[in-house]
């Protein structure tokens, strides 16, 4: 997983694009439903603004946008930093914490959100992997084993990017104690919680009040907004000083037109908005999942996010079978070997396109 | 210059806000003036785009954003990377150099800006100061006698914020001969290349064709929109992959309704609109140097950029004395403290509002 520099899923949209034939694109995620009404008018309202709106936000972000997240995650607003997407909030957190805290270890999930697994190599840290359940969840007791006083992070993604599986509320209870045994933090990105197929089944880490925990987001998936860059993070407060002088460093402040239309969409998107994408998003995973089974994939349904793994016969993930898909079959998903080693004969598909269920019907035929 | 993380300026806006008199604000550099009719148009646009054009931009930035740059500066596309501001450019520049070559020494200007200064320590590097001269630019032999194989950057600004100065030419032609003398990298951050006040006396480091140059700008100044941020840089070949994999890990990529709106700000802002600016900033300048002159002060008449330095008898630049001012005078400047060694005697004015005359003879009847 070195060859970071020019990732595996802009190599293969743009393989898709020049095939001869239609193909299907499920290699991304970037979301295909509409954004909130509100973040449009909130861009209008914004071209209109005097010029003063149009310098530095403050560089943590503006204000009332930070009131807003606090208010909805309970938290003091000190706590809140608003970055570039979650990335910048992973980004922060893992160099802080690395800075600040005795170890070079970072426990990953595999398959692993190759962001991670990158980032963790750019801070000159040690990845330490640990084999995903088959229903994409991860195992406390698992980590406990990998986990000691070498362990300055441990970084997990629930509803989980790539496998699907949703964290229990015992299980990321257990995490934040090991992130507490051995003095790490636990960096649990929620970027999905809105994309929950099964109520109840998430819980965030902010529950357990710990300070060993960060908590990043975005509004990138839920929103529909992948490029406006507008995610955030909630630390503890040995932590946050840290982390807002890193990010002035490195970024001055976030976009402000974003930041604006973000702000006006938090307050104005009913839940019906959320609620509706969640539903169609479960309706697609419903018929690509029949099409599975049609297909005779072992596959796991993905009680979270919006991404399906699955396995055909004598049809490993690489690059290579990635390719001949898209060429024979006219489907583009990733290879699962750009995730890691435990799902590497794996494929992963990108329920982010109305045509889905066509996709399931080409690899039903194709495999079938 | 420790105390990066709650900068100065942030407290003095502040502190001028809760003052009890009126006071005008010259701390920040945010322009004041009105920003391209194209760019509001642009961002109207946007508002109504398909939801496929919310979605990540590439991670190098649009790709015509990135050609009518590369255009523009008469250079190759794949050395162009779009950046969250000209913050994050010389951020990534400086991250980068740091890791591909020898010697962990950073060659600054002083009066320096704090962010290269605090950017040399957040990434462990050693920061060696050179003063200087005083008209507000640097002499490269100073520069030759602090180089080192130690060094592995120089980073100048020109024109200079805080000091006004304009290198020229061949102090620029120098100070690349210093950089490849030494293996070293010239950042050149040419942020306010808009705003020259001789013509001719502005030379961008492209001119000299180095592998040891990198140019940093941003539109932030030019079209009045700091809180955009939309920046770039141009790297030599040798150092963009690495730039890229850094600017991808951190941020993913920069926000696309900005980069979509200075897009189109590029192409339809007629010369006009960056003429009168500078035209109206000119003005300023005299008006606000002829009151100086009438205040006793000895100052700066900046050649570049819109701020001016300058230095009241027995009235040294500390916070405490900038604070006295607000109180006493009702202008609110930077303290010369804040910008290194050589000026600590001196105070910094950002001529960034419609009543910067008025300050200026607020400043003539407090000192005069």
């Amino acid at each position: 997983m070195n060859e970071y520099d020019r990732p595996v899923f802009f190599h293969l949209m743009a393989y898709a694009d020049a095939a001869d034939r239609d193909v299907v694109d499920m290699v991304s995620g970037n979301p295909d439903w509409e954004a909130p009404a509100a973040l449009r008018e909130g861009l209008r309202e914004y071209a209109d603004a005097p010029v003063d709106e149009f310098q530095y936000p403050p560089s943590e972000g503006l204000t009332e946008l930070r009131e807003e997240i606090a208010a909805r995650r309970g938290v003091d607003v000190e706590r809140v930093v608003v970055t570039n997407g979650a990335g910048e909030a992973n980004y922060l957190a893992m160099a802080c914490a690395l800075r600040a805290l005795d170890g070079d270890e970072v426990v990953l999930a595999d398959p692993v959100y190759p962001y991670y697994y990158n980032r963790t190599e750019m801070l000159d840290a040690t990845p330490r992997l640990v084999a995903a359940e088959p229903d994409g969840t991860l195992d406390a007791d698992a980590v406990r084993e990998v986990a000691s006083d070498d362990t300055a992070l441990i970084v997990i993604n629930s509803p989980n990017n790539p496998t699907g599986g949703v964290y229990g509320r015992e299980t990321k209870r257990e995490l934040v104690a090991v992130a507490e045994e051995h003095d790490a933090l636990l960096v649990s990105d929620e970027v999905y919680d809105h994309f929950v197929y099964e109520e109840g089944a998430f819980a965030s880490a902010l529950e357990f009040d710990s300070e060993r925990t960060v908590v990043t987001n975005a509004f990138s998936k839920s929103m529909a907004i992948t490029g406006f860059r507008v995610g955030y993070a909630v630390f503890p407060e040995w932590l946050v000083d840290d982390v807002r002088t890193r990010h002035m460093l490195v970024n001055v402040a976030g976009p402000r037109p974003s930041q604006y239309a973000v702000l006006e969409a938090l307050r104005e998107t009913p839940a019906e908005y959320y609620e509706e994408n969640r539903r169609m998003l479960e309706s697609r995973i419903d018929a690509f999942c029949d099409a599975l089974d049609e297909a005779g994939a072992e596959y796991t349904r993905p009680q979270g996010s919006f991404y399906v793994m699955a396995r055909f016969d004598g049809y490993p993930g690489t690059l290579e079978n990635v390719e001949r898909l898209i060429d024979e079959a006219g489907v583009a998903g990733m290879p699962g070997d750009a995730f890691g080693r435990s799902r590497a004969d794996w494929l992963r598909f990108a329920l982010v396109t109305p045509r889905a269920e066509e996709a399931a019907a080409r690899l039903a035929e194709y495999f079938g």
